[in-house]
């Protein structure tokens, strides 16, 4: 059975949690940033740092996958829930950046609306993750797992409006052009949550 | 041999042949959209149906592949065609968004060529993905192929000419944002057609 | 042992090997016609009939994945390698054609700049891939991987000035479109190198 696995590979378990709770520090971080637009520069470099911390657990999942010929999970659904977790931070750094990048002056109401949303999306697949220790929790993992993808829907309905917001107001196409990257990178980190919720579903399905 | 599987299996072509006339049923009414450009929001409301219909039967592909062992092709191939017809309807979907998003007040000359291009491809795709019940097709497949291929070609040559156009034309660069990124995702969707008719092509090799 | 494979599959490696002189003598193309920006028709064509001759060498590799059972490398990272040299000549070949169909002028310093990073990219990453062959130089290879990823840095800051001169310029808008895509696909094209390299990791990991 799928979850009766030895002890030691309890460590994917551990280092899956490790990933995601990285993605929650480091989308609060950049939330906190867009709430408290100050100390800017320090402040995306912390999230840089974050998401090379994801780096290394990445690379630890990565590396214990080629060292080991028997998973608790299959194999290619390691690869890609590691891949979509590091995703997720990759996506949110490329937004923060760009803050510096393009000499951001100040947030736009949608810009805190999505990092708010993906904050809470990154909680809900943090827990996902968590139960997956646990057979027992499937309908409890289905349900995070509705959560995500109502989030995104949530995110998706917030980038369509501040798109059409920023080509309504007739603003400057350079400005347009950087807002625009900035929300759709946020979007992109929320969508990859979904993907992770997305992949969960295929464990259960396959271990039901 | 791999024609010869049992009748149940029969089930992942008839999978494949749904999602494919649905794509073509996405780029038809698509297309109608644009040389009809009346009532969008509800023709644009259709096609979202269209694509969650098509996210349906992907999921079920998936949800069959979980729970299968011995399928009639290699189970990574199974899962590139199904991700794939699935890209094609999400391409198209993002293109018909993007008319209402972008408030777009009347398609242009190359949208409606494009349109026109994908219809075509989306009906070889669906011819080659029926041909492939049965080994003795395999030249005819190969045949569908060569049309996709040269299909995309034709696509891609009136997305350079129609990229070309917005900016030789001094636009708005606000328009040449909007319709480059309506162009682009017609162009992609077509391109999924492409990597649908590569994959076939490598199940035909592998089968030979 | 992993590399004490047939002779005949040493065929793995002369494919891989003729791809990353492909990309080689592509981006070094581009870089030449960059530095002296004159015939640029004919220059671009001749890096899309470069492109076109990766793709054929990708179509073996695939071709002879699909006919073969036993691999000298994994499967799954056969075909990484491949997809991913394949890529690169594709980025590549995106930024040069763009020289055409945006009717551009005359390159700017930081163009060349990041074609140049390129060519030293590619040529790292063909001495990765040709040490291969022998177990015994996996220092050697991680000491090329270590030398991608800082090409790939160096790139990337390139990159981030590029785009932020082009916004601090207050160029025109349709010129900001212009370059900030040419500037991408080459960076898209210096990290599909990296790519390259962290799938070399991984095999050197499977087989230490």
């Amino acid at each position: 059975m799928f979850f009766n696995f030895l002890p030691k590979e309890e460590k994917y378990f551990d280092m899956f949690e490790r990933a995601s709770e990285n993605a929650i520090k480091g989308a609060t971080k950049f939330r906190d940033l867009l709430k408290d637009y100050t100390g800017v520069e320090s402040k995306v470099r912390e999230i840089e740092d974050i998401e090379h911390e994801g780096d290394i657990i990445t690379h630890e999942i990565f590396d214990k996958l080629n060292r080991t010929f028997i998973t608790p999970i299959d194999r290619e659904d390691i690869h890609s829930l590691a891949s979509e977790l590091d995703d997720v931070l990759d996506f949110l750094k490329a937004s923060s950046d760009r803050l510096l990048l393009y000499n951001i002056k100040k947030p736009t109401e949608e810009v805190i609306k999505l990092a708010d949303t993906l904050v809470r999306t990154t909680i809900e697949t943090s827990k996902a993750i968590k139960s997956m220790r646990d057979m027992k929790h499937c309908q409890r993992i289905q349900q995070y797992c509705i959560e995500i993808n109502s989030l995104e829907n949530e995110g998706d309905n917030i980038l369509k409006n501040a798109i059409a917001k920023l080509f309504n107001d007739r603003m400057d196409p350079l400005e347009v052009i950087k807002w625009k990257e900035i929300y759709e990178n946020i979007e992109s980190a929320i969508d990859m949550c979904e993907s992770v919720a997305n992949t969960i579903g295929a464990i259960l399905a396959k271990n039901a």
